[in-house]
Order: structure tokens, then sequence, then C-alpha cells
């Protein structure tokens, strides 16, 4: 995103999301209780109590930890240091026979009381509901901007159209959800690292972020993977100019000391890529 | 919760609905009238005056009465000693062939121009209006919390994938339910005590626990029981950690002597346990 | 309803509708031009222009008129003395398919203009959309609680659920109906005469008249019918403890002098029963 | 309608629509190329230009043309002489499967701006959707007499039962559709002239006044039919008391010197019959 | 459109848009990633980054871009001399079993801000969710209106009715949306060229800025053509009397040398036909 492009609050709010990792963005997700639920959690004893991804981004500098409102809440008032995205809209897994579609579970207000530094907003790209998500976001997208809070798309394809070409991590779908992203006018999207063979991901990386244009690119860490593949997953996407990485379970689900090393070579990433 | 969490008026709250129950929580809900309609009431006959229930309140050191808007403007101006949760929203039982969803039947308004110390409101985790649900909860919460209102989500898990899982009250659906709780915001969850053999209740009334996170988990009495079997219920689930106790049938559908008695022995838990 | 329970505004209008009925309520309906249609006109010539109701209710010391907005704006200006209670909502009896569901005619604002005594809700308890019902209830009950309005629910159980029980006359689906009165906070209730064979009926009202509680129910006069059956149903349901009567088609479908005898007899009824 | 029922701001614009019309109104609607589509131009090359409809508004003194905001904002600067009935809902032809309700295409604050005498309003009588249409002509209803706008109901009969009962120009559905002008609070409402044999119209028509009761009664023109034929029809409504007419393609669908030759005959019989 | 029908403020942006494209619209829309998806771009190379598009806009004297607010925010500062069309509705190309509605995606208030000269609305004439549809335009028209922004409507047939006429470019279909367009209250209508053969074209392109009456009908230039075909058509729209063109993927799907080429030729047909 050029610089000039953003107002004085959503530069000052940018600055302060990435000034200790490097100029990039490493976001920690805490929204799982509520998008997966338990089992996110149950094989991993260490991770029911949240306090434990908390402790995680207190001793990572990472940009933020992107939670809902019951966590921003309830458990910023203990870390102050841990900068905050909220999560303005979400859903549980388990409704049965709804497109999907993400209903509000804060404000822009909220945001502004809790010192958030952006918000954040999923929107699935492709839902026989997408016309409400989109009357939604640009509610969200308004009255964010109208204070200078930057606005961080979760851009997820869905739909029978998006079955039929190859499911949510095709290329072609991930640019098109990148694209919306910058049409619809987020400031940052993060999308799914697409399916691809090794020899075609960096041709297709370049297409996405193209498809983004100047809305800033970050890629999901998605399910807990061998730290050694995840790492070069996130090389390969910094490598193709990615702005940052959303990483959650690939974080908290490991314990303390494995995470922290984990989070560690994230950081050294976002510095040398 | 940790008090420090709390808003001087959530703070100041809790204390008026806990200072007489020993730091905990014993709620007398009377809302089965309009949720479950006549079949609660005809065969007790010294039920069917609400009354009944009020004076129950009204000799028990209980927390609160949990009540609709209706009983809160009829019966209240009766009895200014008894502290009031206004239930805000709610259903009868008897529509068909539409996902669980409560409408709302009072306001947050409505429960500062009462007096109330705490509002409810019923979720459905799970129902295919889960997203209806989240959007309405979200402006009940945003303005309780705004007055200083403690909040207080009934979640009862609902829905296909629900019914898949074991049912309502399966571990892994009430612990989905409380962490729903405490993504969403709620302050205190009510809860069911979950389907377990007796060896297997504790690990799994911990999981819930931990997944409510800082939100304080009262749970329910449930059907009428026989006395023995219903004290040791809340004995253990206070035994597990639990805030408190949302006791009704238990209590009101009881002639008023033993109702007495079964108050009284929850009082004991709620101090000793 | 205990008078102190009311507000100074809600306890001057009651005085208003009750002062001329030996403190009871006779109320008048005139409804039925857009709930049934031309079908309760044609066979009663005389009923075919409205001023013959007005006429009735002009000679009658009657409590009020219930009327939609267009008869509110368009008669009352000619019948001054004639109290109002303004019909809020409203269909027509010919939507197909579509559960049942009464909108909005008219607003609280409306009522205060008209210089109302009260206004009237439809609600469909047990059907389908009963949940919008619940909603818009909730609005109009707040508004008009704020101003001092009297609030009387007409509570008709509908849907599958009480076609399986009997239909709405059915005894209990008549005591939910008057207690969902009760919980969303209506003043007066008006309920139909339960089906019930004569040996059982006081029972059955007894059961009624406690689930509205603090509710004041007035019973329905139903369909033109033979005028000593009438007047004997009216002096039943006054016995059993009825707040009053709502009588429209046993009025104003009978010619205007036998009308007026009728309706003398219920006076009658009021102040001995 | 009574006149002393109408506030200031009514009368005096019911007083511009009826000046020159000998107190009684000849609307000339220019709406069908919303709701009708290009089948009702293609036929008649020299209605292809709206300036055509406008002529003949110019040179008829008749009460008004009704038109949609898209004429009235882009046509009558140039006719400031013509009277104004602003349509405020509308629909195309074309939509399948949908039960009709017309959406609003302009607000009252419309009107207003644009100085119109009236507002108009289609409300289809029996549709599935008709709660959505009673909700937003409350609206309209309630916001146009705030500014003392006259409001015309177009009322139309329509849905499943209609079909079943004779369609929706049987006598007993526009009895019915007049009666909910009435109950709704129209001023003016416009009807289809009902099917029955010559003996028996007189009767009908006079059942539809007493049903419209003080709201005025306009009878619809229809199709383009022989000048004979629908002069002896106009005569035998007004003749029932019909308070005018809106005739639209029995006028703009004929050449101009024979539109001016039926509107001269129709203001002759407003004068005299 | 009849200059003097047009306030100041819709009057001044009118000039802006036409000064320097002689006085007719030579429109450049760029919001195909949105409404296409990436199946637009990924064969023409050149295309992937948007700047390619604002270049020739820059390069171009062109009425002005067409653009969602995504790129309005992100681009536009970097070509303050490119004039704006904020569109404020639309949609993506899967969703499926939905009957098109595109939702909005900014608002006037963003139009003014961002010192657009007018807005862009797309409605589908003949979707079963039209009726959401005219609501949704009413109130954008009503506001750019207040504020002095022209209103474009991208007036698309669609629907069973539309399919079985001969589909959306049947010339009836595409005066229906035109005669949409004006009834509506859009001051400039963008349709597709109807299908006809050569012989009938000029006649059918004659109804059609006829049905549209005032408001400026502007044609598409729609898929990838052949550049003497396509100019030949734009020749053939102009003479009809069309006030201008929309361009899009026949100017930024070729390489900047050819497309600079393409708008050269139209800009001197908007100067000679």
């Amino acid at each position: 995103m050029h610089p000039t492009v953003l107002t004085a609050g959503q530069k000052s709010r940018m600055h302060h999301l990435t000034r200790f990792t490097h100029h990039r963005l490493l976001i920690l997700p805490i929204d799982q209780g509520l998008e997966h639920g338990p089992e996110d959690f149950l094989p991993h004893p260490h991770s029911w109590d949240t306090h434990h991804a908390y402790r995680l981004a207190h001793a990572t500098p990472c940009s933020a930890v992107a939670v809902h409102i019951g966590l921003a809440e309830k458990h910023q008032w203990h870390h102050p240091d841990v900068p905050l995205i909220l999560k303005l809209n979400g859903k549980t897994r388990i409704p049965q026979n709804v497109p999907p579609f993400a209903a509000l579970t804060a404000q822009v207000e909220d945001a502004l009381r809790l010192n958030a530094q952006a918000v954040g907003y999923t929107l699935y790209v492709g839902s026989a509901r997408q016309d409400e998500d989109f009357r939604q976001f640009e509610q969200v997208r308004a009255e964010a901007h109208r204070y200078g809070l930057p606005v961080i798309m979760w851009a997820y394809p869905r739909g029978e159209h998006v079955d039929r070409q190859g499911g949510p991590n095709d290329p072609r779908m991930v640019q098109y959800a990148a694209r919306v992203a910058q049409e619809l006018g987020a400031d940052i999207v993060k999308v799914n690292v697409p399916n691809a063979d090794p020899e075609h991901l960096q041709e297709h990386l370049h297409t996405i972020l193209l498809a983004a244009g100047p809305t800033k690119v970050v890629f999901a860490g998605g399910e807990l993977g061998e730290a050694n593949q995840v790492l070069q997953t996130a090389r390969t996407v910094l490598q193709a100019g990615a702005s940052g990485l959303m990483f959650g379970r690939n974080l908290w689900q490991r314990p303390f000391e494995e995470a922290l090393n984990v989070s560690e070579h994230l950081l050294h990433l976002l510095r040398d890529v």
C-alpha cells in the first residue's frame, strides 16, 4: 500500500502494528474457539486456557492478536502491551444448511473504546449470502475509515462455483478473493496459500498479489504442520512479496517453548526474506 | 472473572447479586411460563399463581429472580427486596419448523428503568438462525455494557450437528456453548450439566470451565428431580469450580416448605463447597 | 391488575375506559372490515355503513371502540364522546400460505395524537412467525408504556402444534396465550372462551385467569349467536372473575334496537355479577 | 369524505386537485411505462414520446397526472401548470414467482419538494407479501398526513384466494379492497369497475362505495376501449356516487385530438351526472 | 436531458464529465475485477496491474473512470486528473441460485468525500429481487440528488421472463430497461446494444432512446471485439442519438498503444457523428 494513500490515523496505526516486526505483519489470531470449537483445543491440553496464547503474544514481538470482543474485553486488560486487532464478525462451525455468513459480534465503536489498532472482517466470496456480506462490510469499512482504523479482510472463497473450480484454495479463487478485497476497500487481506505444485507456486502468488493491488496481503498459516514445512511456506510467500503472515494454530497449538521457537524463526524471515 | 476486568457499574451490580449468597450465584428463573407453557404448571397447582415463586424468592436469600418484562413490571413493585435479572429475549415452545431463535421481549432501557442488576439473553449455539442471534446479542451486549449491566447468556447447543454429536448436553457441545459465551463477551454463562458417567463428570466440568475462561459459569438445575440427587449434582458442579446455580423448576414446582428446604441446602453448598 | 402497578398515565386512562361500565371493560371492536372482509357485513345490510356501529357505541356506555387508523381518523371526529382504543396491527383474511402475522397499520404516535385511551395489538401465539411478532410487540409495548398508554393484547393461539392440541380454543392453548400476554407485559388480554363442557368451564376459566396473573382478561363474544346463549356465556366468564367483555359482531350485526337491548343486558351483568 | 375530517393542508390540496374538474377527480396516470413496459406503447407510436401524455394533461383541465419520480423530476419543470400526484411505489411486470409487492420508488420528502398535491401508493390486497405492504404503507400514510398530503391508494386484490373467488374484479374482492383502503387510512382509493351484469352493477357499486366509507372512490378506466362504451361506464360509476375517474390508457393511447375529445366528454360527465 | 432540468450541482458535474469529450460521455469502467473476476484478466497479462487501466484513463481524455470504492480510495490519489464515477453497488459472478442483486459497496457520502462527479448503480430489471433493488436505488437516488450528484444506472434485464423473450439484449427488454431508468429518476442510463439485424438496428435504437426520454443513454462496449467492428457499432449508436459510450474491456484488455488508438477513434466519433 503506497503510504501516502493512508490517512494520518491509518498510517499511525499501521506503524504500531509493524514497528516491532520489521515493517511487516505477524498476526496471532485467537478466534478459533468461536470459529472451530473444542476440536481445535481438546488434543492440545496446554491450549485449553486462553492465557497460553496470550503469553505467547506477550513473549513474541508479534504485530497483534486478532480476537473477538469477549477476549478483547476480558484478557486485554491484563496485556496492555499486546496490540489488538478486533475481529468484528464471526460464526461457529456447526449451523447446517446455511450459506456461510459471519454476523457482527462487535462494532467499530468497541474497537475504538478498546484501543484496537485495526479491525478484522471475514467475507465469504461466492456465498449465496454474499450480498448481505457486502452490505455489512460496507458499513464496517465506512465507519472504520471514518475513524482512521485499518480494515483487514479475511477473504474466503465459498460456494458451489468454488467447489466446482477446485475449492477455496484454487489459485483463481484465491485471486478472486484478493481482488474482491481490493475492490471493496480493505487495507489488508488475509488469504490462504493456494494449492499449487511447487514450481508454479511463485507464479500464482504473483498473480494473487497483483489481484490485491495496493491492498497488503498476509497469508494464513492454516492447520498445525511440521515446523520446517511451515517455515518453508512462510519463506516462499514472503519471497513472493507478501506483507506478512497470520499464524494461529501453528503457534498456540504448540507447547510454549516450541511455539516461541517457531515465532522467532518467523520474525527472522520477516526481517531477512 | 477477574474483578479488575469489570467496570465500576458491573462490579457494583455483581456485588448486589452475590452478597447474600456467599459470593456465588443462586438464580431463580421464572420464565418457564413463556418458554414451556402450561405443562410446567398444570401438575403443580400451588405454582399456578406466580406469587408462589415470588414468595420463595422473598424467603430465600437468592441472588435474583430471572424474569421477562411482564413479570418484572407487574410483580417487582410488590417485591422491591428481590433483585431482578431481566430476561431480554424468549420464545414459546410451540412454533413448528422454525430453527430456534429467541426474539427480544424487552430492551436494556427497560432493565435500567426497573433497576435490574443484570440482563439475560438466550443464544442457540448451532441453530440455522445463529447469525440473527449473534447480531441481536451483539446489540444487547454493547448497550448493556455501556450502562454497566452484567450480561448473562443462556447458552444452548441446538441443531442438526448437535443432534448428531450426542445432543445438547454432550460435553463437547456444552464446552462449545461455554466458549461462545466467552468469545461473544458474556459476563456469566448458564449451561446444562453435561451428560457423563460419574467418573468422568469432573473432567468434563473442568474443560467447560476452561472453555468459559473469565466468564463465570452457572449450571442449570433442569427438570424437577429427587431432592438428594439434585443436591448431589449441585455439590459436584460447585466442587468443579462453578460460580453458581440456576434453579427454577427444582424450586418452584415443589410445595413452599419443601422448596425452602432445598434452597437452604443449596445455600449451604454455595458457602461450604 | 393491582392498581398500584400502573403508572399515573395508565391509571388515568384505565379510569376513563371503565368509569361508565362499572369498573369493568365492555369494548366494541369494529375491525372486522379489515380482518374478515365483506362476508361479515353482506348478510346484515344495516351494518354496511360504519355509522351503524358508531351510533351503537354512542348510545351505549361502552368502554371504547377498538378500530384501525382509518376509522379512527375519519369517524372519531364526529364522535368525540366515544373513547378510542387504537388497534395498531392487523391483516386481511385472504393471503394464502403465510404463517399468521399482523403487520403494523399505525403507530403509538397516532394513538397519542388521536387521544386514544389504549392501544391494541394482535399476537399469534405459536405462529411460525412468532419471533417477528415478539419483536414488533416489544417495540409497541415499550413505546406505549413510555407514554402511559395501556396495552391490550388480542392473544390468539395458531399453528400446527395448536391444531394438534385441539385448536385455538383448547383450554391449554388459551391458558398459554393468557400467560404469554402476562410474560410480554400486556396490561389487558383478550382471549376466546375455551371449548369445554359446562361442568368444567369454570375450572378452565380459573386457570386462564391465573395464567394471566395481574394482566386483566376480557373474553371475546365471537360470532353472532342467539342472545340468551351469548348473555349466559358472558355471565359465566364474569362469574369466573373476568375483567370484561369484547363484543363486536354480537352487537353491530344486530339491528340497532336489538343490539341496544343486548348491550344493556351486558352492562347489567358487568354491574351485578 | 366529510370535509371537516381533513386537516388544513389536505383540504387545500384537495381543492387544488378538484377546482377545475367540477369538485370531482379526473386523474391521468402515466406510470404504465414502469408497470406494464413497452407493450403498452409499441402499438401506439404517438405515445412513444412522453410529451404526448403531458401535452394532453396540459390541454385538458384534469386534476393531476400521477407519475413516478423520474417523470416528476424531468417533465414537471416544463409543465408547472399540471398538478402532480407523485406515485411512491411500483414494480415492473416481469419478475417471476414473486408475490406482488410494489417497492418504494420515491419518498414523501420528494413529493413535498416537487409540490405534489397528493401521493399515490399501490397495495395488493391478499398478496402473500401483504404484511410488508401494510408496513410500508403505514409509514407513507403517517408521514404524508404529518405534512398534510392526501394519500391515494391503488387497491388491487391479488393472490390465490382472489383467483378462486372470481378474480381481482369480483365485486366482493373490490369491496374488500375498498374497505382495506378505508381501514388503513387512505383519503382516496382507486379501484377497478367490478365484473357484473348491467342490471346488478349499480348495486355492487353501491356496496363498494359503502365499503370505502368516508374514503373517496375513483374508478379506473383500464384498457383502451371503444369510446362510447368507456364513456357509458364512466357515466354509470358517477351516477353511483363515485368521486371521480382515473383514465390513462383510454386517453394517452389515443391520438391527441381523439383523446382530447374523450377527456372533454369525461369532464362533462363530472359536471352533469 | 434538457439542461434546465438539472440542478446547479448536477449541471456543474455533467459539465466536468463532458467538457473534454465533445459534450458527450466516454466512460471507462474498471469494475470487472469485482463483477467478472480473474477470467477477464488472466488472458491479458498487461491488465493484471490496475495501473494499466488508470494509465489509459490518464492518457485519453475520457469522461471518467467508473470504479468501486477500493480503487477509488487507493488509486485516485495518484490520478487526481482522472474524473471519478463511484460505483455504489456490485456483486461477484460466482454466487449460485441467487436472483441477481447488487449490494451496496459504498455510500453517497464516499462519493462526495472523494470528489466523484457522479455515482453509478446497477439495477437488474426483472430479477425476482427487483423490489429490494428498487428500494436500494431509491435511497441512493434521493441522497445523490440532494447533493447534486448525477445518477447513472447500469440497467440490465434479467430473469425468467427476459430469457423467454429473447434474453437481456432483446430490443423490447432493452427498451424496458431504458424506460425503468427514466421512471426511477436516473440521469444517465447504460444499456447494451440490442440484438438486431443491421437493417432494423437504427429503428430499435430509436425506440430505446424514446423509452429513456430525458435520461441520457450510453451504450456498453461489451466483450473485447475486433476494433473495426467495435468502432462501427459505436458509430451506429451515436448516429441514433446516443449520449455516449461506456467502453471497458474493449480498451483495457488491449495493449496500451492499441487501446490508445481505439480510444482516439472513439473520441473522433463523439466529435463528428
